[in-house]
């Protein structure tokens, strides 16, 4: 039985079940803390200050940003403790001193020596100690410098020579994404810590402390056995989980904490068509299930309640309206979803689809109340 | 040269040039004026108002939208011809009701009986005239009732003696988008104004007035070539244009309004990538490209004066990183694009990229000035 608000607010909205938000949550944790490292979530799917609560318990508690606009959102509540995981613009470096001048422990990431340049430069003339992280790439996935390049010593010369501070690395296994087995993602996982470790060694030998070692993705986070030597562990998705994550083995359906309601508002009878008012202003336009093993098109039909209509997905989405095209031979039938009735989708992507709404739909855990959790916008 | 506000506003952002948009608006406008039809713009691609200003010229201009909080917004400052063109779900029929307490002329679309049953049943508990336009399927491509369907006369018949009336007929030649050569979109457009036409004809041969023949697409509106007996064309890409529509035939490269403007913040030399922090947060995970003549994967690349780079696209992205992978043999290298330096990328669909900004930056029709339109947002 839903909450009767479900059944009333206006459609479509995005839907967080807190139950299993927390759940997945205290999975991830204890998992890193048993194995003696800390979590330092990456705040990027849900991007809310409401959410965050629950991932991060003191005001110094390590959390990741992909902008600035979320560094300052988080900053405004009185967290201090914030990684700026995309590699810094020269440009950028004016709204991280304001951060840092109000007390905020704002870590930069960069791989290239224009990049440590920029930054000794500004450091040097503002009398600024920058707390910077270097960038290892672990599995050619994206950015970062190999472990054993000599680029690395030389932004770390350049960065501490100004004053400011080498902080960590950070390795990011990227590719563990594609990754089709536990096996592989178990590999994955120890690549990336063994990547990260390689070039911290380099840089101690060096006299360098480079204290921290952060790696993380959401699926080697779950499958990493040993973190030896790593100090922090990031993810993202992993509080709400999606379709990708449950086509790579992270979760399972049930565990999908986020999904969109939606309203049935028509029918096309002959070709087995059922409209509703999600299109990819609701979803996303995220296929990210398109090259895995189960395409789910553009998200997994389920009824109000969350129970996953078998083989029935979300197969066409315009701007705001979604199409839901019966199978042949399908179990169901166009009328077993009447106009007016409610359906859940189950995104692709929930970083994608969080992305399309403002305010999210909080579910509380005795599955009756509501709360409404807002997403900080923008750059 | 950039107007200096380019080189140094906060990136990502999106850029509007106005001259275009305004050229663009101009060439459409127009064209169908000569033809002897009305534009009913959609307004569903920037939902602004500062946007529609150059669109609507009267507050009774009439427009389109998708969503009723673009029908609530569009109401503020004035504008009372609104079309809604998503099919009604009977729950939203109180917000239409409250537009039109508000004497906005907000009409609804619908083609099922159960819809047109809770519209009937809605006007006559409480004594409302809603206007109604009934959809027609002129392609097969999403909703509306076959032309020749006996539903057309019976939902004409629960609505109009319900005491609403029925103003008109909607078709949109959705599957346009898809057409490869102009012969084929002329075809498309002239196959939209048949359907449409008999549809009206069956109807007012049984005594409806159904006085309003609504078409369009902006492919079908680019090339209809006759307007006979029909009322007005609907159209909203038409403003900025984008990728998809190049690759349709219906514009140049350089007819694009819309492109982000990206700083450059690393490479990969050895895999001759350049990184910038416009991810699919900024420019959408809209593919449309993917299945045209010409795959522009994530966006096409320009210099900051908007001249496209040949053969330079975004060819993945992450949240907050794109990636611009050369081409084999590209005449450019990756110290083309160094460090803290900035591109434009044009979009695939305007109307996705657009969805993921809250505001629009828009370069003045002298090149130099900057004005910001705002995004209506949420539904």
């Amino acid at each position: 039985m839903s909450a009767d608000w479900i059944t009333t607010l206006e459609t479509p909205f995005l839907l967080i079940e807190k139950h299993k938000y927390l759940r997945n949550i205290k999975r991830l944790y204890s998992r890193i803390q048993a194995l003696g490292g800390e979590v330092r979530p990456h705040l990027k799917t849900l991007r809310s200050i409401e959410a965050a609560r629950y991932l991060l318990k003191q005001s110094d508690s390590p959390a990741t940003v992909s902008t600035l606009a979320e560094a300052e959102a988080f900053a405004a509540p009185g967290y201090t403790n914030l990684l700026y995981a995309v590699g810094i613009a020269p440009h950028k470096l004016p709204r991280v001193a304001a951060l840092m001048a109000k007390g905020v422990n704002l870590h930069i990431l960069l791989d290239s020596e224009p990049q440590a340049s920029a930054v000794a430069e500004y450091s040097r003339a503002y009398g600024l100690k920058f707390s910077v992280f270097i960038e290892v790439d672990c599995d050619g996935h994206r950015g970062g410098l190999p472990p054993h390049s000599d680029a690395l010593l030389t932004l770390a010369r350049i960065i501490e020579a100004s004053g400011s501070t080498l902080t960590g690395l950070l390795a990011h296994a990227g590719e563990s994404y594609s990754c089709r087995t536990d096996e592989a993602i178990l590999a994955a996982a120890r690549a990336e810590c063994a990547a990260i470790k390689t070039a911290g060694n380099r840089l101690r030998a060096q006299g360098y402390a480079c204290p921290v070692l952060s790696v993380g993705a959401t699926p080697t986070a779950h499958f990493a056995d040993d973190l030896t030597g790593i100090n922090e562990v990031r993810a993202g998705v992993f509080t709400t989980f999606d379709l990708v994550m449950k086509n790579v083995g992270v979760c399972r359906l049930e565990d999908i904490a986020l999904s969109v309601v939606a309203t049935i508002i028509g029918h096309n009878r002959e070709k087995g068509w059922i409209f509703i008012d999600a299109g990819w202003m609701a979803l996303s336009r995220d296929r990210g299930t398109a090259a895995q093993s189960q395409d789910y098109a553009y998200g997994q039909v389920c009824s109000l309640n969350g129970d996953p209509y078998e083989n029935l997905l979300v197969t066409t989405t315009n701007q705001e309206h979604g199409i839901i095209a019966l199978p042949d031979s399908s179990a169901y039938a166009v009328d077993d979803f009447p106009v007016g009735s409610r359906v859940r989708i189950l995104p692709n992507h929930a970083c994608a689809t969080a992305a399309m709404h403002q305010r999210y739909q909080v579910l509380s855990e005795d599955s009756l109340g509501q709360e409404v959790w807002s997403r900080i916008v923008g750059w």
